[in-house]
């Protein structure tokens, strides 16, 4: 059988001791080559529906386990727009399918190549990435943290308040976002997945201002962490590339990128009307000879001590979650899967309806 | 709704004039840069299962083709091995899930990402690549081409089959295979799908002698057409590059490439034991910037006629269908679904299933 899990159903099973585990382990496979993920394939073109003019966008990334006996595909289909916010540009997705959108995990057995489960990837996609700086965090974090400052309000800032909140004594998040309804509505609808107080503030720098934490969870193209923030003993944490630029990273005492192995291949169709992606305009990132890429550090080798954490008290340090990885999903997944499947929970479907008797 | 088909299913729905139309209209759009298709990404890990030890392979490629609203994405999730038979390297896959192989395709709107229809790929993989080298002996062989040889009897030997026939008034068709019993059931089992009469034969040789067309459908990673064989007037085709090797292709008058795009990533755990893959063994279509890369032409070109086809009946003609495309998945698909969808068959699953009322 084929399980067919819902997000209502995963948010019932996850937790985010759960993905940090899975993510840990399987991190520390690839500092062992006994893990793989595939380069992500985003293949664009222009599409348009009556109001929603945008890109289409068909995604895929891959990431493969043995050791665990799982692999995961994780796809998203989408219309992108890029509009200006505030001055930034930031990326978004249209809700094009009925009002909902559409991004796909299937869990497959590395044993037999069955699909063990299909489900949305949505809190599966969070919960990995929160995981991931999560776990940086516990390497990289004072110990006695317990002030956090959380920039952004979307999906993903769920996954990082619950996974830092997991990894340290956290007692404070000082919570900002540009809409003063999306932030207060944040606090309220996130307030019972953590002990830490939930607090709405006004600007980023009351946010920031005396926090031991701060992560930044935005859909940004431009850097949000700024210089004149940086104090000893902080972790400065981000969700993406693009919130933190190279002066900030070469300004702090240590820091680490998720993994340099981070190549998107991005094919477009060019000669219809322009395809805008902001993705795709070179940064710091793009430069991965430079010396700056090269004294990066990444996360499987903290995991395995073969890179160091923070050594002292008034280093500042810096984690950014550069890439997404098909291996998140397949390590959350798999844990995800093997609950529901003790607890009964989902749908069965059969699994002769995605496979077949010829060899094709 | 998602409809999800089943191969029976598809095809009861799917005619290879069908196939061929929607390879040939989609193949243009190529020709005019208004579709797509990704690069394919192939990742590779060793697996062991009691008896069956393989390499665990995850397989994606997609297209895109907004002029019909539809992308495509085809999975396959499988295990590979390479034995040897009589003395040549193949490749083959188990059926480990239960008996079964995993194949899958997902359709989905380029104007609202919503999946519409998920099915196995084997009816739709064999349609394509045998619409695809159709449509190549459309252009370049003989009008009048009569006797066809078939060397290979596995699945896709049976789109072959179909396509030529569809393109040409082919009255005989002679097959080899080393197995007596499987060229003599693939006679008895394709003959209702064709007019020509299928007449299976004790060696290659016997099936080329006076044949107009000479067809390869193999999973020989070792050439299979040789020089001996070349006559004039005779139209050869490949549905892959190992079947054809570089002198025989310079040999010919006139030789095309389904496509020069057809670059495939194929990341693989190395540290592990040892994960054999002759197909990342280099060859004649390894060399991408030299002379011969260079003087062959692409089939999308022959459809536009940008460039030209068959020019008299003495020239000796040659296909080789060199890489799979997302894109031709798409088209197909498609065509099935329209069908589907109009017939009123298959099963419909609530696309809620597979979307998401999160923003990830």
């Amino acid at each position: 059988m084929t399980l067919i899990l819902s997000n209502e159903e995963i948010d019932a099973i996850l937790t985010v001791e759960m993905a940090i585990d899975a993510v840990e382990r399987s991190q520390a496979a690839v500092a062992k080559a006994e893990a793989i993920s595939s380069p992500r394939v985003d293949t664009l073109a222009p599409t348009s529906s009556g109001e929603m003019r945008g890109t289409y966008g068909l995604k895929m990334m891959c990431g493969l386990w043995p050791e665990a006996g799982v692999a995961a595909l994780r796809i998203n289909s989408d219309i992108l727009i890029w509009p200006e916010v505030m001055g930034n540009v930031r990326r978004d997705r249209l809700p094009g399918a009925d009002g909902r959108w559409n991004g796909m995990l299937i869990l497959y057995s590395t044993e037999t190549g069955a699909p063990l489960m299909i489900s949305p990837d949505g809190y599966i996609s969070r919960m990995r990435v929160g995981a991931t700086n999560g776990l940086a965090a516990r390497y990289l974090a004072r110990e006695g943290a317990r002030a956090m400052a959380l920039l952004g309000t979307g999906w993903q800032a769920g996954g990082q308040l619950m996974a830092h909140c997991a990894v340290r004594p956290i007692e404070e998040v000082k919570v900002f976002s540009p809409n003063r309804a999306n932030r207060e509505r944040f606090c309220k609808e996130l307030q019972h997945r953590v002990k830490a107080r939930l607090v709405p503030v006004d600007s980023p720098e009351q946010a920031v201002e005396g926090s031991d934490i701060v992560a930044t969870a935005t859909n940004s193209m431009e850097p949000v962490h700024r210089l004149e923030w940086l104090r000893p003993g902080v972790h400065y944490s981000a969700v993406k590339v693009q919130e933190m630029d190279q002066r900030f990273l070469e300004a702090v005492d240590r820091a680490f990128l998720f993994s340099k192995n981070a190549a998107t291949t991005r094919p477009q169709l060019h000669r219809l009307p322009s395809v805008e992606t902001p993705e795709t305009k070179p940064g710091w990132w793009s430069n991965r000879d430079g010396p700056l890429w090269e004294q990066f550090q990444e996360l499987p080798y903290l995991l395995t001590g073969e890179a160091k954490g923070r050594a002292t008290e008034h280093e500042a340090t810096a984690f950014v979650n550069n890439v997404g990885q098909g291996l998140q999903f397949a390590a959350v997944a798999k844990k995800v899967y093997d609950e529901a499947v003790r607890r009964s929970v989902g749908r069965d479907l059969p699994t002769e309806w995605f496979t077949q008797d010829v060899h094709p």
